[in-house]
């Protein structure tokens, strides 16, 4: 489960509901790709935004239509009673690891953190990845912390934000936490600019937007920084504009307009008030799209 | 509405679900101290922890029990359907104003927070207030914002963070806005340690957490700060360690575990993963109920 390219879809939407067929597809697109795990109802599955009955119902499309490989999926809310809710009917569709993010209304304390994944940890049968995250969440984990929750037995993974793992103290960084932590605790790179950087330095898995619309162009940036060690710089040239628009509108709504524009899509997923990109962008976008997919069917 | 104290009560919850009958003794708490608003649901009466249906159901309570008194509501959600579904069942309610802060998870643009502001205008026939709280949202307005949304005629009211409103630099700050936003634009102050600041600037209402629990204390606070001009430097004095346990911990959490020592509630409004304050803050807040309590009597 946590490792290797674990690709994040986005859920499809059909006026304010999500798109079952749709989602169908892109569930399908990534298992026929050999992900080696798929992540729905992240933070690009928009898992947030929608009711608790339309994230299980997408749950269990997504296990149904992985064909064998593991899900992991999203389970954080404001209110631990509705993430208790969410893991008992996500193991229940047979999600094989369940991610938590400590999303906040008032901001939390440590502790109150701490709590709320020793409920879910006591709660769950499946393992748990902390999913640090603080543009969304805006909770900032400690490294005390993790070595705190690494003491629950159910936690496995932690979606580590990518920049601290750029070049050069990328290395250390990984170093230190593998010190920190039990063996146990499976590293994930998140944030897809720092991937080659992450994988480099040593994390275990790739926790990938990018990866949930052209999983193929993601698995080949995955051998190209893990495996053979070689990279084409072509490639690596040809992401610079994707991770520019990454960094300046967030990855959301840009492979929102991604899957629009290459057709897989027919209404950007993005519930109000979230918006399009303006025109601008659009163009861009628009442009790059060429590439992406010549990449994706090399 | 948009003068003198509005007060936001607490929600009281028994167990998982909010506590209608409490909550009513907290309303009429209000009503007959004479507070010139209420602002229930608001941050204080943990908005975003409740279902639609919970908040609709304590909305209607509130007003039954306002014994005419205006109350405002807060109709803020993550997704714009949520807050255009809230807010109408709020009018249907008999609410005198919506309070709509742009609450995230994915980060908004200045864009999409207009694009929100705009679609509740026009679907709403009662005021709106905007509700600046970068602290819950994570959104930062601008006065370039501030004036575009002061353009939407249903927008009435501004409740404002309360820092920029200390002395000395807080009469500058109110003059600013005044010259920026047409006159019908009421200016709240919030965070209740920057109310005597903020009246004193010339703000016209104060949106307030401590009145939501003590309105005769509040009243008081108002009284001495705007008509009279006149305070008394014993009762200043009492308040400050208040003002340092919400400074230090939220006003949340303090005014709920104030409710709970004082008897007006059975158990703490602070649905998990919040938790009570630790033990130390706890007899801090114990010894600091009888102050609270004489003013409130006196």
């Amino acid at each position: 489960m946590f490792s290797g390219l674990s690709a994040f879809p986005l859920t499809p939407m059909r006026g304010d509901a999500p798109d079952s067929h749709r989602f169908i597809r892109l569930v399908e697109r990534l298992a026929d790709a050999g992900v080696q795990s798929i992540g729905a109802l992240g933070s690009t599955g928009n898992y947030a935004y929608l009711t608790l009955e339309e994230r299980l119902r997408m749950t269990r499309i997504a296990v149904d239509h992985a064909a064998g490989v593991p899900v992991m999926v999203s389970v954080g809310a404001v209110r631990t009673r509705d993430v208790l809710m969410l893991a008992e009917g996500a193991q229940r569709a047979g999600v094989r690891a369940l991610l938590l993010a400590p999303v906040s209304y008032q901001p939390l304390t440590e502790d109150e953190v701490f709590g709320l994944y020793q409920t879910v940890a006591h709660h769950c049968d499946v393992p748990l990845c902390i999913y640090d995250n603080a543009a969304t969440t805006h909770f900032t984990f400690t490294d005390a912390l993790y070595q705190r929750l690494a003491q629950l037995p159910a936690v496995c993974s932690i979606k580590l934000p990518g920049s601290p793992l750029a070049a050069p103290a990328g290395r250390e960084r990984v170093e230190k936490l593998r010190a920190l932590l039990p063996s146990r605790i499976k590293l994930g790179v998140s944030g897809d600019m720092f991937a080659q950087a992450g994988l480099r330095a040593g994390c275990d898995v790739w926790y990938s937007v990018v990866g949930g619309l052209y999983p193929r162009l993601a698995l080949r940036l995955l051998r190209g920084a893990r495996e053979d060690g070689q990279q084409d710089a072509d490639f690596l040239s040809d992401l610079e504009p994707l991770w520019t628009l990454f960094r300046g509108h967030g990855s959301l709504r840009v492979v929102a307009a991604l899957a629009v524009f290459s057709g897989l899509l027919d209404e950007p997923p993005l519930p109000a008030p979230l918006k399009m990109l303006p025109a601008q962008e659009q163009q861009q976008i628009r442009a790059l799209l060429p590439v992406l997919e010549a990449w994706e069917a090399a």
